[in-house]
């Protein structure tokens, strides 16, 4: 399956900016896409950057420069489905979880993100369209409903977590498999175990 | 399987204090282990609350005054085996998500909870203990690997979203599909839109 894996080149992860500078936010995101992207082609499936800027990168890289949900919709609408949508964040991405993704029959399947986002669609009816905002679950739901497709919702952890806000972080280290956890550790940051509650912690030469 | 339900009639869910008192704490994880039950039933198991105190209750009841892993390790030798143990406070549980837990082939079979803990466990092997503190996952799959047992883990958002935090409850109420949603609506929650990122709102009158 063709999948688009949207990416903002120039400003990403910006609520991560509290743990990490520019360069780092841009360097983690980075391990990140190419963590989602390795996990896609493991899968067997072929990834498609959607980029808002020209990167360097050796899957196929489409520049589109408007805002997601219009980019995104314009590439759903260009192809013969199924097309499939996974965001470039999911620090805890791995191959089988994109498998029970694209395995799961349905019109529209969704992998809800904590807080209401959608973090991967697979879309076999090119007739549906994406609106992506804060809810977009919900919303993503209800339109296809509408529409009269058969929604499946898939139950990942994997694909649920992405990776917005430094509690985020945790979960990389705590069961990432990728690039992403290796560069976490390597920046310094681990978990700390001496309160009641995990929380992530930074060596101290890095500060 | 039989299947332990860990409950804590006394003082549940002190972190949601910010958001209910003591009185809406209790009544609200009493909902939630009731969907617990419900949802292991309804996938054909045979749930054994483990209670701090006494509790009505249809399900089988077993009264532990002691620490949570000194109680469910008791309980654990003293049955034949596979034993399961599901947290109480599992909010988006559905019996399809324990039929994955409880299908997944391996010695000990994991699903993690957000945060590090250890949310639903099945254990085949007796000689393995629990010990339930903030990072009880990762100690729980080394525990079992230094004993040679096989470790499967379960990648499901709907296990691994124990309500601890009022940020859980909006997962509650955008995913939830037994009697805490309901619940919480009854309460007045839902979920607020207005601004970037989705919050969970408390209606007026009930503040």
């Amino acid at each position: 399956m063709q999948v688009l894996v949207p990416y903002d080149v120039q400003e990403p992860k910006t609520r991560l900016s509290a743990v990490f500078d520019a360069n780092q936010r841009q360097a983690f995101s980075r391990v990140m896409l190419d963590d989602v992207l390795r996990s896609l082609h493991k899968a067997g499936h072929d990834p498609i950057v959607l980029a808002t800027a020209a990167i360097d990168c050796e899957s196929s890289v489409i520049i589109d420069e408007r805002p997601l949900t219009v980019a995104v919709n314009g590439e759903i609408d260009a192809r013969d489905p199924p097309t499939g949508v996974v965001m470039a964040d999911l620090g805890l991405v791995t191959a089988g979880a994109l498998n029970r993704l694209f395995e799961t029959p349905g019109d529209v399947v969704i992998a809800p993100g904590v807080g209401g986002g959608t973090n991967a669609l697979v879309v076999r009816e090119s007739a549906f369209q994406v609106d992506y905002h804060g809810l977009s679950f919900r919303d993503h739901c209800a339109a296809a409903r509408q529409k009269g497709y058969e929604v499946s919702v898939v139950d990942s952890f994997r694909l649920a977590m992405d990776v917005d806000e430094p509690d985020n972080i945790l979960e990389v280290l705590l069961h990432g498999e990728g690039c992403a956890r290796e560069w976490l550790t390597n920046s310094g940051a681990s978990v700390d175990q001496t309160g009641d509650e995990p929380t992530l912690s930074f060596s101290e030469e890095l500060e």
